[in-house]
């Protein structure tokens, strides 16, 4: 049966606290979803991508979707993320990888994040 | 009459398309309240935080909640972040600056990412 992978992956940080809400994330999908859900980090935390991306293969995800959990869409996202995907398919050719928007540009988030700072400023 | 506003603070990047996220919840905050609302950021973009801080003071602001749109809480947030906040208190010792904690600890940002990540993947 053909899995599709859920990749959320993150700057990184070097205080692992910095981690806590992707892991939170990661267990409210997995409580929504059977196939798999992992993280990813672009820098100083573990795994990297095409590590995360390996894992979810071996797992047998034939299609996996990597969902940059960014707000902005700077260089580490519109530069960095696209070559570390291509490498990912080159190593996996019959696994379909997307990339999808970063989070922070969809409008049902930005309006739960409007909606905290209202809350914040109106206990 | 007394003024409360709000100070998005990002991170910050060299590509300006980057801050697009933060102007489109400002602009969302700016249409359910009329107190002041506006950005700042650690580096890489204007104003810093003591710039937007003193701008909102002048604008008769006595009361501004800083929220730190940062998914995790990594040292940008638990350690430069305060700092920065103290010197603003220090400049402007009649206006009570308060910080939220970071938009990704919050319960219903998560949930509208979870919701964001499950619609990418059944689209």
């Amino acid at each position: 049966m053909s899995k599709h992978g859920i990749i959320l992956f993150g700057h990184g940080a070097r205080d692992p606290r910095w981690a806590e809400p992707f892991e939170r994330l990661a267990s409210k999908l997995r409580a929504q979803r059977g196939d798999p859900v992992s993280l990813a980090f672009l820098e100083l935390m573990s795994p990297d991508l095409p590590s995360a991306v390996a894992v979810q293969v071996d797992d047998g995800c034939d299609a996996i979707t990597v969902v940059p959990v960014f707000f902005g869409q700077g260089g580490h996202v519109r530069r960095d993320l696209p070559e570390i995907v291509d490498k990912c398919r080159a190593n996996h050719p019959g696994v379909r990888i997307d990339c999808a928007t970063a989070v922070g540009e969809d409008e049902a988030v930005l309006d739960a994040v409007a909606g905290y700072c209202l809350r914040e400023t109106n206990p």
